[in-house]
């Protein structure tokens, strides 16, 4: 278990104590770990003495380089567009990427997105698209790059060669209590989305009772973290840090999501998924060096739409096809008339979860059609007896622990109350 | 991976965050990780929590009962005599067990020592018993009890039926760098002990550059804590803190130590490998309720060695037969004339482990013969040109690294060097 002068209890020692691990410590552990010199129980040690001991910038930024280095790095400089990606921490009812992704590509700038699927009360992007009949998320590398080329945006899985030891490293933290660690996180976010190679980077980093990121401050410190990763690494990098006490939209859950994002690309929608689409296009156009398009025209011309059909088609799915939708409904009405004041995100994320939107376990499957339609957002009237949530299941049973999870996650307030709507965008960090 | 209200990930995120597990947190966990629903890397995660958290008195009781309740739990009510067992923390050159057991059984009290192998620097006393020809280490209970009744003393291995849960936890400490915590050490010593049923129970531990404790405050801790957990459980129990800065005796290897134990139950052997046994035995006779009894007198009166030749061959030895010897000598002669003023207990400790006399890993085997012998102790003179150390080994090409972790250990003054004795025994807590 050693080798260029280290072994592993060496370098669980030096965190442990705490200590800063050095540049050939950090290479020699994630090599070690990636080809199984390490074992799970060692890197949980050591990930547990990092999340309580921290690590400092420059051992973040190793940390990431090493995981870039456990696999193959992709380049889209043969491209004829430049490039942009983002990333969001996820949150409840975060479908923005459906929208964005042809928002930005019909504003020629190539999105190649390299998704994952949901686990816990936060959806996963994969597992949305995969609503709409024919949609694959695997595709090949040669794929990918032509559909860059020729439609400009790319919704996909990443590959099982890109950065291996995050996708190792990311399962056994999840069942050892250790996601929850700034550096853990970032070097994680990081390490894909720079191995990904994308030229520019808009992360979306959420901050509320839906995200993972309880507090402004958490948020911010994660956000300056992984922006300095990125601009280290070459990539144009910005951070915008948005609301995520309340959730996206009026839906949470796959099928329900996917229908929103295209009312949205149509010209209607939600006018907060709206607002954060056109924020996102903007910052990730200005990473990529456009700056003579406003992309609220560009949604406004219908052309996001067409790119959004392309862009489905191209990966098997047919984009007019109809939603899967659930078998069962269940409608919560308003009490009482008056307005309602709070929406609470993680509420909601766990009654969709609880529905069917997301899974337990990562060999779960989804239902599609499952999950959360709240017919108000806080500041709107409500009217006794009328509906205020529909909840979606293909499995009736689940509407129990569903309503328990909504319980308490909502107010309605008398007729005539002012309410004083929050800013969905927090903060932006460069 | 959840029942009685608990989850892996919500125990592993109390302590982590900082908190108290609860009773009921501590049994499901430990009965968990036990059976196997609960995997290593989710106990390493929660042990580097822990190290790094600490565990409150009643947090470390507990810990340390549902490690008993893993197991069968023995009772020598049955048995004629009362009984009263040792344990030491582990050092370079404690052979102590080897000359005490016989000598207490002598005194008319039981001894019931199971023990250990040596893993590192410091040995195991089954290890050196096996320098025996024909002794065996593992008898089954009732070949114990027998035993006990009829010579007083046994030294062999645990069963698998004691404490399974330490058993395991122990061997994940081991690879996983969380060793070195003191509410886990004494949790795992006192399990053990409290298990096997010994009425009075003496801790034996040692402080210094070659025990685990490397300063005095750390080992009264640790005394303390285990003192606690003794007490608690009913087991009359008092700590011995004891110098582990020099090396016990002039042997550190098994089949050595073993002709040196037996030097010291003739009458003979080093002074402070008697003066400790003594000690040592008087309180193992007091925990016992024996106070009629000087230990020295029984030593002298030779019984002691009558009960030595008898616990070996009620376990197949040959108390008469040779011991082993290693194949290859190597001496170091004392570059100048003085006085010995140092000889560092883990310069010693490691020369021996690298000679064969340790292990590497757990299944390693250990070589009978190898072992450092040193010819002085600090305030002895030394003559230029005369043996200081001998190296004993089966295997001549472990000369070097054993030479090189002798370099730097022990120190020679100009004669007339007034040189100052420290004590051997440096607190007891009770």
């Amino acid at each position: 278990m050693s080798n260029a002068g280290h072994d592993v209890i060496e370098v669980i020692h030096t965190k442990r104590d705490g200590g800063e691990l050095s540049d050939s410590q950090i290479d020699w552990v994630i090599a070690a770990y990636t080809d199984g010199r390490v074992a799970d129980e060692q890197m949980a040690a050591l990930n547990m003495a990092i999340l309580l001991r921290g690590m400092n910038r420059r051992e973040i930024a190793h940390w990431t380089a090493a995981m870039i280095a456990s696999g193959e790095r992709m380049s889209f400089d043969a491209l004829s567009r430049p490039t942009a990606d983002k990333h969001s921490t996820g949150g409840v009812g975060d479908k923005i990427t459906l929208p964005l992704a042809p928002l930005v590509a019909a504003c020629g700038v190539a999105v190649p997105q390299l998704s994952g699927r949901g686990l816990g009360h936060t959806g996963g992007t994969l597992d949305k698209l995969e609503a709409i009949p024919g949609w694959r998320a695997s595709i090949s590398n040669e794929e990918m790059f032509a559909q860059l080329e020729s439609v400009g945006a790319v919704i996909c899985a990443a590959g099982a060669g890109l950065a291996p030891a995050d996708k190792k490293l990311y399962a056994l933290r999840d069942v050892t209590g250790t996601v929850e660690s700034i550096p853990l996180i970032a070097s994680s976010i990081m390490s894909k989305k720079i191995a990904e190679g994308t030229g520019a980077l808009v992360l979306d980093v959420k901050v509320g009772s839906g995200a993972f990121m309880k507090n402004l401050d958490d948020a911010r410190e994660l956000a300056r973290t992984m922006v300095d990763l990125g601009l280290d690494a070459g990539v144009h990098t910005v951070a915008l840090l948005t609301d995520m006490a309340t959730p996206l939209g009026l839906t949470a859950g796959n099928a329900l999501e996917v229908a929103e994002s295209v009312e949205v690309l149509a010209g209607g929608g939600p006018a907060d998924v709206v607002e954060l689409t056109v924020a996102l296009a903007r910052e990730m156009l200005l990473g990529a060096g456009v700056r003579d398009l406003d992309p609220a025209d560009v949604l406004a011309s219908g052309r996001a739409m067409d790119a959004w059909n392309a862009m489905i088609a191209a990966q098997g799915g047919d984009p007019s096809a109809a939603l899967p939708v659930a078998r069962e409904q269940h409608v919560v009405t308003a009490p009482s008339s008056g307005v309602l004041t709070r929406l609470d995100a993680l509420s909601v994320g766990l009654a969709a979860w609880r529905l069917g939107a997301g899974r337990e376990r990562k060999e779960d499957p989804v239902q599609l059609g499952a999950g959360v339609v709240w017919h108000a957002r806080p500041g709107d009237p409500v009217r006794a007896g009328e509906p205020l949530f529909t909840l979606h299941t293909d499995t009736p049973e689940r509407f129990d622990r569903a309503l328990a999870a909504l319980e308490g996650g909502w107010d309605v307030a008398p007729e005539g109350t002012s309410y004083e709507p929050s800013p969905l965008i927090l903060d932006r960090i460069s």
